[in-house]
């Protein structure tokens, strides 16, 4: 590792991007792949970064009046048929309980036995199943709205699967709310999204772009799906995060009915509104290098690591004596209203180490050495800088400036982000220009797409069904601020259009 | 309710104690019943408990330097079949995923297609699966202990079931961890049994006693189980917790192999131990009256109520305005290292309101109106107290005790509950007394069974199993402590024994 040239994750992004994300989600120590199809094992340093987003976006929907539940993992099969384009939806990939009990039979060894009566469907998301209790909980106008969060694992038997970004298994939350009215509910659909933009920029230090589906790529049933969607390093588009208004689709078909205050007897509105663990692979694509992850300070599973470092053995108590009161004083200080989390690697393991910690992206390392400490000083090391760009620091400036330099590093990735988006975002007003844009023998290495193109559409779902066909690009979103409210040609038949959207390939 | 008599769970407990948990859950708002058979739903009042249960025994868990991490939720049919008794243990109760999509078939409507190669079975807890990556993960003495602990839903296809004590999914944490040696694995099965014991004992302010399981009673696949039992108010015991020694059978099963520092390949030696959302149930039956639930203070979903009272429409504004400032002021406080959760009630339901309350078991109530702001003072009422048995007190006094009063209440239901247990706990030396004390008929009330008894028992499991038969009366624990090592004749056959056991129904 110690040439100049040389990377810590092998293929580089440049040379195979999706071959570096599979290495570096191995390298850093999240996740592993495991032995049932499409699931996968979250380990300690991937979970302590979930447990991070989780409690952070927990506290956000608590600010904003929403409270926790838990509702079954099965869904009968009778309760998903009830909305048909829901159903619909999700046929293609649900895990299917079929049996309750495990019976010998002869050489066969255990078989399915104790069919049931009705086929339980493992909740893909849980309109059906949470509708059914809003149905029994909401009789009046007094009883709304009903602000419910469920922080839950769900199953989607997808074809093809990728660690983070799609799973047969994965933990997300859903949020499900049930309005008097169909403003409200809207509100609250846009209240979410913003939570989300903010949870994303401010925190995954990812800038997201806020945007409304196309009628062809909303959540099946719903009436409006607004998401985020961010840019990867490899140019796709990652949503990240969306927010449904469900009009009273699933109030019809679940039977949320209340009293109005004018004493009618009406449907409530609702929504429903979510984020995965699919965020950790966004933020590991839109962050890393080509030396493994760099986690955002503020969502990062821990904040800094202090390598004690000394040659003859004699040096050792006083290294480490050094390193334990370091640790102390840094773990009794604040970072954004959590504890700083530091952990101490002591391991006698020479390099190896410090680039384990490069690989996990830890924001700060920390060389403790007999010298540094003569100096009454540290060595330290920020992941959002090159591997040797080391800083000795005093250490009392140094303990009163950590939260500055893990700031300084939230604010510079999110930047970089930001502007490799800029960069990479382009205003495309011709068709030849466009399927240039798109195809990958124009770029210079095929795995590297062209980016997002600000383009004229429509409106047409033909228009977008073809370019989807011809590129396998899609419209990400259609912005919901009026900067691309201009009127223009579509991209695809040049018929009139009153604005620009988001066209690129995507996750 | 105004009757003096009259009490707001109706049956009582002494009238019919099923019923009454039944009852007392529905009116609490905790948790419901739902349309998949056997699975509850967890309602935001009782969810926010089973919150403060994990954030603490989590950070429990994590002084003792257990991380946290997430496996899949199927596990192989072959991976369950791995350890024999395991499979054994839990093959009677198994949801079995068989398929994975649906598919329309003419008039009936959508069917399970997509036929699984080998069944996946949802986990009954995953011993099985999480040893697969243990044996991954696990190479060298240098790698171990691994500590691991994961927060997950698990399925168990119960024939009877009951909100929170016995449902078909339920919440929970399963600990799992992997040693060098066997001396070591046994010191963690104690001390996370020690752990649970302090949180059902501090926390819960449930009494138990620690103790050991007979041979039939062990975890499937344990070479020892160690337990914490309550006494609920109906005298049967309830399992809290329990924290398995697994010897070296699952490492042999799933293949957990080390090198040892004398370079020679051997099987670690591994422990799993949980709770789940039981404890909830257990609480409920340890402190609830025939008013509904009595939540400890320091687990509670919320620790007090405020109840403005006005009857002139234009007293509303500084009742309101009272209630807000204090309101801020108690939030702005600490409560064992929480903030204090405080709710203000100002719906205009009249009485009912209260006692929504009272049934929700809140610990402090505060009723304020316009005569105590005239007296700067404040009405309260304790959970653990009287309905009736209110106190004004000053504004101040109040706000400066209100953590004392907490604190007293949590004592004084720990106090209630263990002099409950004391009562109803007797040395028992004749067989005829036994069957005596075991038998309804000879109870005041057939639901009401005779408590704990402690007795001798020779170790055979033909005496065991006999009484259970006999009398639905298990062996509860074989004390861990050394107060009942005594020389004695068994309670069933007279052989001689060493020590006295718990003897029980139970839940």
């Amino acid at each position: 590792m110690g040439e100049t040239n040389k990377t810590a994750i092998t293929p580089t992004r440049e040379e195979d991007y999706p071959e570096w994300y599979q290495q570096v989600v191995k390298a850093s120590d999240m996740a592993d792949t495991s032995p049932v199809r499409g699931c996968m094992v979250i380990k300690p340093w991937g979970y302590a970064l979930w447990e991070n987003i989780s409690k952070i976006l927990d506290g956000m929907f608590k600010e904003s009046g929403v409270k926790n539940a838990y509702f079954p993992l099965f869904i009968p099969l009778s309760f998903l048929e009830k909305e048909a384009e829901h159903v619909e939806g999700f046929a293609k990939e649900c895990a299917v309980v079929t049996h309750h009990r495990l019976e010998k039979k002869g050489d066969k060894g255990l078989v399915p036995a104790g069919k049931l009566t009705e086929p339980l469907v493992v909740r893909p998301t849980s309109e059906t199943i949470i509708g059914d209790s809003f149905a029994k909980w909401i009789s009046s106008y007094r009883d709304l709205p009903v602000l419910i969060n469920q922080w839950a694992n769900v199953v989607r038997w997808e074809m093809r699967t990728r660690i983070f970004l799609r799973t047969s298994e994965f933990l997300w939350q859903e949020g499900h709310t049930a309005h008097a009215t169909k403003k409200e509910a809207i509100q609250r659909t846009n209240m979410m999204l913003d939570v989300y933009n903010k949870f994303a920029e401010d925190y995954l230090a990812m800038p997201v772009i806020k945007g409304r589906k196309t009628a062809s790529e909303r959540f099946p049933g719903a009436v409006d799906t607004l998401c985020i969607e961010g840019m990867m390093q490899d140019k796709k588009a990652l949503q990240a995060g969306t927010s449904h208004f469900l009009g009273q689709n699933f109030a019809k078909s679940s039977g949320i009915k209340f009293q109005s205050k004018e004493e009618e007897e009406v449907f409530a509105w609702t929504t429903s509104w979510g984020v995965s663990t699919r965020l950790i692979g966004g933020l590991i694509m839109a962050h890393g290098d080509d030396d493994g992850i760099i986690l955002p300070p503020k969502v990062a599973s821990s904040h800094l690591v202090l390598l004690p470092i000394y040659r003859k053995p004699n040096d050792r108590s006083r290294v480490m004596e050094f390193t334990q009161n370091l640790a102390k004083e840094l773990k009794a200080k604040h970072y954004h209203n959590q504890g700083l989390e530091v952990e101490i690697d002591s391991r006698e393991i020479g390099g190896a180490r410090g680039w384990e910690w490069i690989k996990k992206g830890i924001p700060v390392r920390v060389e403790i050495g007999p010298r540094d400490i003569d100096n009454d000083s540290v060595f330290v090391a920020r992941r959002d800088m090159g591997h040797r760009d080391k800083k000795s620091m005093k250490r009392e400036v140094f303990i009163g400036q950590i939260t500055d330099i893990l700031d300084e590093i939230q604010n510079n990735i999110f930047d970089r982000a930001l502007e490799f988006r800029k960069t990479n975002t382009v205003h495309i007003n011709s068709n030849k220009e466009f399927y240039s844009f798109f195809t990958p023998e124009n770029i210079q290495k095929p795995e590297i797409h062209g980016g997002f193109a600000m383009s004229h559409w429509c409106g047409s779902d033909k228009c977008e069904a073809k370019i989807k066909d011809d590129l396998k690009v899609t419209i990400r979103c259609i912005p919901l601020d009026d900067n691309n409210d201009e009127k223009g040609e579509c991209i695809c038949c040049e018929k009139p259009s009153r604005r620009r959207v988001v066209f690129a390939k995507a996750y």
